[in-house]
Parts: C-alpha cells; sequence; structure tokens
C-alpha cells in the first residue's frame, strides 16, 4: 500500500481544526506538518488537534513549503493571500487545496491555475458538500432527463446571522482580507449549486438585486441576484451575514423537483436528505397531491469533508506514483464559479445593471 | 340556530366542483342555485355533484343574481369576467366570494370593491390556503420577534407543467379570457404569500426578470420578479406554466427560517407540515447543525376551502342577521395583491424596469 499523502496546513485558521479532523479520517491522507508565523501557535495548534506525534511545526509559511515531507498544503488564509501562498506552493511543486473563494477574481485565480498547470500539480477548491454521496446521488437524478426533464428554475440561498462580534471583527467583513463579504463566503455556495445543478453552463448574464448592504468600508454583508441562460433558464442566489441559518436548493425541471435545506453542511454528519417530486399533479378535486415528493436520506461513512480529502489525495497519489497528470474537472469549475462572482460583483458595482458572463 | 347561507354558483368551471364540496362540508352554508348560460349544463353539474335536492339551476347568470334564496355567488368565472359579474352580483345584494385574480388590474378590483361597498356586502377573494389552521400556526411564528426576530427574504414559487393541451386550450392562457396568464393564476399565490409573511405591508418596487416567456398571444406563460422594501426587505417570486409543480415558500428572519413545499394545496388534506429553524448555529467543528429545524404538523378536520367558506358564511351571516357592517381586512389584501401584481406586470410590460408600488 502507498503511503498516504502529508498534508501541510497554512496557518491555523479555525475551519483547519476541521480539516484536519477530515484528514485523519481520509484513508489516503495526514497531516505532516502546520505552519503559522508564530511557531508556538502551530505548535498549538497541533497539540489542540491531537495531531499524530511527528507533525512538525514551522515557524513561518516558507519553511513549511520548504518541507520535503509536505505533498500537498491546504491554504485556508484570508482570500487576499491565497493567491501568493497558493502560486508559492505550486512552485514548491506542492499540489494545493484552496478554501473557497479561490481569489477575489477570475483573473487572480488564472495565475493561481497558471502555476499549477505549470508545476503539474493538482489543485482543488475546499468545497465541500459536492463530495458528499448525497450530491452524487441528486446529480444522477438531475441528468436524467426521464426523471427531471430540463431543468428550469434554480434557488440557492446561505445566509447565516453573524451577529455583533462577527460583524465587527471577522475577517470576511475586512476589505483587505475578504473583500468580497458575504458573496465571497456564502455566495460562493449559492453559485457553485447553481452551477452544478445546471451542469456547469455558465449563464449569460448576471443581475444583480438593487441596494445591497454593505458595511462601512464597503465589503458586501448582504446581497441578491439572479442569473440567465440564453435558453430561458433562470437562477436565483441570496447570500448574506445578516439573517438566519438558512441553506437552501431548490431545483425545478420541467418533470420533477429537488428540495434540500442543509446542501452545505447536512444537518446531521451521517446521512443526508432530500425531497424529490416527480411528475407530481393533484387529485380530481385538487385537494391533495399525487404523488407527493418522496423524502430520500444518504448514508455517509466519512463526512464530506473526509471524503473530499480522500479524492484529493487520490489525485496527487495519482500523479506521485503512477505519473498520472493533474485533473483538469475541479480547476474548470472552481473558474466557472469565480467567473461568474465576477459578474455579480460586477453588476454589484454598476447599480445592477446586466452583466454579460464571458469565460 | 341560523339558516346556513345561501350560495349560487356562477359558471361550471371545474374549480366549483371544489368549491361545491366545500360548501357541503362547511356546517354554515349551503348551495341552493347554480347558474349557467345553458340550463342543461347547470343541471348536469347539480347531478354531477350531488348538489342537495331543491338546488336551482338557472339558465343565465342574470337569473342566479335574481334567486331571492341565494345570499352569496361563488365566481369562477374567467377573470375578464369577473369584474363585470361581481359588480352585477353587489347591485343585487349578493355576498361575493370572488375566484383570483380578483380581476385583470387593481383599478379594475377598485370597481369592484366600490360595488361592494355601496351595497353593503361582504367581499372575499377565492385564496383557500390562507384558511389553513397551518397559516395561522406559521404566522403566530412569524410575529413573535422572539422565535423569527425581522423577516429579511421571502422566496415564493409556484409553478405546474400545463402540458400541450394546456398551453394550446385552457383559458389562462386565452388573453381576453385570463389576460394575466401565469401571473394572475400562479403568481396571485406568490405575491399573496410574500404580503402575508411581510405583515402586508407593501414594498415599495417590483422589478421583473428579464425574458418572461409569453405565448404567441403574448400572454406570460412564465415570469419571475423580485420586490424590494425600503427597509431591504427582499422577496422573489417565480410562477410558471411550463414546470414541475412546486409551491415553496421559503421565508427568512434575523432569528429564525420557515418553509414549506405545499403552501397552496397541502400534500394531504388532514394535515399540513412547516419546518422552523430557530436560532440555529453549527456544531464545534461545523459538521453538522445544532438544534436543527422542527418539523411541525397541522391537522385539520375541515379542508382549508371548507374553512374559507365558513369564514366567508361566518361574515355574511353576521351582516344578514345581526346588522354587522361587511368585513374590511380581506378586500384590503385582495387590493394589496392586485396593486403589487400590476406592478410586477408593468414591469414586465416596460422591460424589466423598476416599477414603483403606489397604493
Amino acid at each position: 500500500m502507498e503511503s498516504p499523502i502529508g498534508f501541510g496546513i497554512l496557518g491555523c485558521a479555525d475551519i483547519a481544526r476541521k480539516f484536519c479532523r477530515a484528514v485523519g479520517l481520509a484513508p489516503n491522507a495526514a497531516v505532516v506538518a502546520v505552519g503559522s508565523r508564530s511557531i508556538d501557535k502551530a505548535r498549538r495548534f497541533i497539540a489542540d488537534n491531537s495531531l499524530p506525534e511527528g507533525t512538525v511545526a514551522h515557524g513561518s509559511y516558507e519553511a513549511l513549503l520548504d518541507d520535503p515531507a509536505v505533498d500537498a498544503v491546504y491554504v485556508p488564509l484570508p482570500t487576499s493571500l491565497r493567491a501568493h501562498w497558493a502560486i508559492s506552493a505550486a512552485g514548491k511543486g506542492k499540489h494545493v487545496l484552496l478554501e473557497k473563494p479561490t481569489a477575489i477574481s477570475a483573473a487572480e485565480l488564472d495565475r493561481i491555475l497558471e502555476a499549477c498547470e505549470a508545476n503539474g500539480v493538482q489543485i482543488m477548491d475546499g468545497t465541500m458538500w459536492m463530495h458528499h454521496p448525497r450530491t452524487a446521488k441528486m446529480g444522477e437524478i438531475l441528468s436524467d432527463p426521464s426523471r427531471f426533464g430540463q431543468v428550469k428554475r434554480t434557488n440557492s440561498i446561505f445566509c447565516f446571522n453573524g451577529g455583533a462580534e462577527f460583524l465587527e471583527n471577522d475577517i470576511r467583513v475586512k476589505p483587505d482580507l475578504d473583500g468580497l463579504g458575504a458573496l465571497g463566503d456564502a455566495g460562493w455556495y449559492c453559485i457553485r449549486s447553481i452551477l452544478w445543478a445546471n451542469n456547469y453552463e455558465l449563464p449569460q448574464t448576471a443581475i444583480a438585486f438593487p441596494n445591497p448592504v454593505k458595511n462601512d468600508a464597503g465589503v458586501v454583508l448582504s446581497c441578491d441576484a439572479s442569473l440567465h441562460w440564453e435558453d430561458g433558464r433562470v437562477a436565483t442566489l441570496s447570500c448574506s451575514f445578516l439573517a438566519h441559518l438558512t441553506m437552501d436548493l431548490t431545483v425545478v425541471g420541467s418533470k420533477g423537483t429537488i428540495h434540500l435545506s442543509d446542501f452545505i453542511v447536512p444537518f446531521e454528519e451521517s446521512a443526508a436528505g432530500f425531497s424529490f417530486g416527480c411528475e407530481s399533479w393533484f387529485n380530481d378535486l385538487v385537494s391533495a397531491w399525487e404523488p407527493r415528493p418522496s423524502e430520500h436520506v444518504v448514508s455517509t461513512v466519512l463526512p464530506q469533508e473526509a471524503l473530499m480529502v480522500a479524492e484529493f489525495s487520490r489525485l496527487v497519489g495519482a500523479i506521485k506514483h503512477s505519473g498520472a497528470k493533474p485533473d483538469g474537472k475541479w480547476p474548470a469549475i472552481s473558474r466557472k464559479t469565480q467567473v461568474v462572482m465576477d459578474a455579480v460583483k460586477a453588476s454589484i458595482d454598476n447599480g445592477s445593471q446586466p452583466v454579460q458572463i464571458v469565460f
């Protein structure tokens, strides 16, 4: 059996704790190093997260990138720092698992993707829900014209109520750290889910709703937009730091409808549900549905983030051990997500005028 | 005990069958007459629907309005005929239960409301789901700041796939019969649900999404719009004859979220559910929700349409037997719905420019 892929963690962000647990659960990965600007912080992180003996603490991100035991890096740094460190990592031949949003703009992401391609390393973004078996199960239905017909309408909402402390201090409301605010943090998932439901076909136009909420520094705290395809398909996205935790995805086709209310983080770790209505109609007096939508539950032994780590590590292992090429599907999806986000941002900035989406 | 309110049915529309059953179930109402342009059709309708012996068949709508046994009329005629017959009925002192959309425009509805007011008769529109006890239960939550906070975002979808025959022949696609098409038929419910969720406070602006689908005669088959309040609240509505049966309502507040997927016609007649999340957050590693939203089921002995008939008949009985004034709540809600619909229609017609909503 091949040795597990060795991960180095760049920075001790809160989300890195979840990631470390995921690496521990994945059968083909291990955390081998943690880098922080403070070596003490790195050491504390290793202890607090019960990482394996032998995990090395580095006192700088550069040192971590020079560690030969590190095959791949996980980059949960603030968005404004991602390009620099992802490109540096690629330059050192490290594979890159990059938190979302992957960059401040598609142009910036392109620089990352070019660096990864030039160095033959794998890149994948940290959109964990993509790896849940529920997502695959729903994907089978969506892509089956006999059960779903053609997609017509997609609604995606992700909001949470950050509260006063978050709105004051979190990196996600700071223009120099996560300048895309709620659009980058929450809207990323909405845009991804919409692309996923629409077979990754890019919409033609994005139109932001008027009057998004911004903080004094101009960072978006809440915004909405509609997306429009040439064939008439429509989607809406709604993302906010100011409303109660909600993560809805509704996909309506000509023959079927899929609903779920926990698409990003399932209500429970080991099993996740969705409802699927197929060719429903009414009874004779329009007083009930026939058939009513069915409820589906998809169990998973590993949590979705561990499945993400396992899939990424599988791709990295194929490169490392079998001379495979980096997989192109994941960076292409990241790029499409970022391109749509660019268009939504441009429409916010131009006062809700329609913005053409150019790939 | 007072005698039941006597209903006359104007026309033998399909929906009138559901209505007749509802009257039969309501404790304070009875169908006493059916009017059609063909007396044979009226007789057949009475027989087919097992209406009580003694139910009178009239060969014209005028004759029904002259029937002294008729206290109130139910008007399921095509939208373009509603104003004429509702005003005629009011002129004869008959109370009016009017199908939706109540009129082609708010100006037309105003003529109906004026006639009802001038003649001291009750008017109510046929929005059945308003009368389900589930609606009242959800309303309690929505109006409780300690459980729901302030409403921030409302999404409402009603679509069904009419199919080829419907799209060719149904009155709802004919410009001279139901000129508002999917907006009038399906969008009515969406707009009503949005107003209901927002305490009937009118939005300031409506913006239709670009490129609604219309048939060759210019009738809307599918359209979407966003609604915007001065305080930043946002709602979207999506109505269509071209997508699978879906009737979603999602209301997101600062502290809570309500979801249901059968708001207009519950999946089952005797019990209807909704989910309510309140102050949900994540567990320590953001791998599950705490608490997860709770599921609520509200049972009802009578179906919602019978409760509607009972409530309308109660109001009519109070006027008839106790000299009460007509209730002003229901016509006010009808008018607000129609006013918002006017604005969405105007935005469709002006190429998706924002339209101010003026009450």
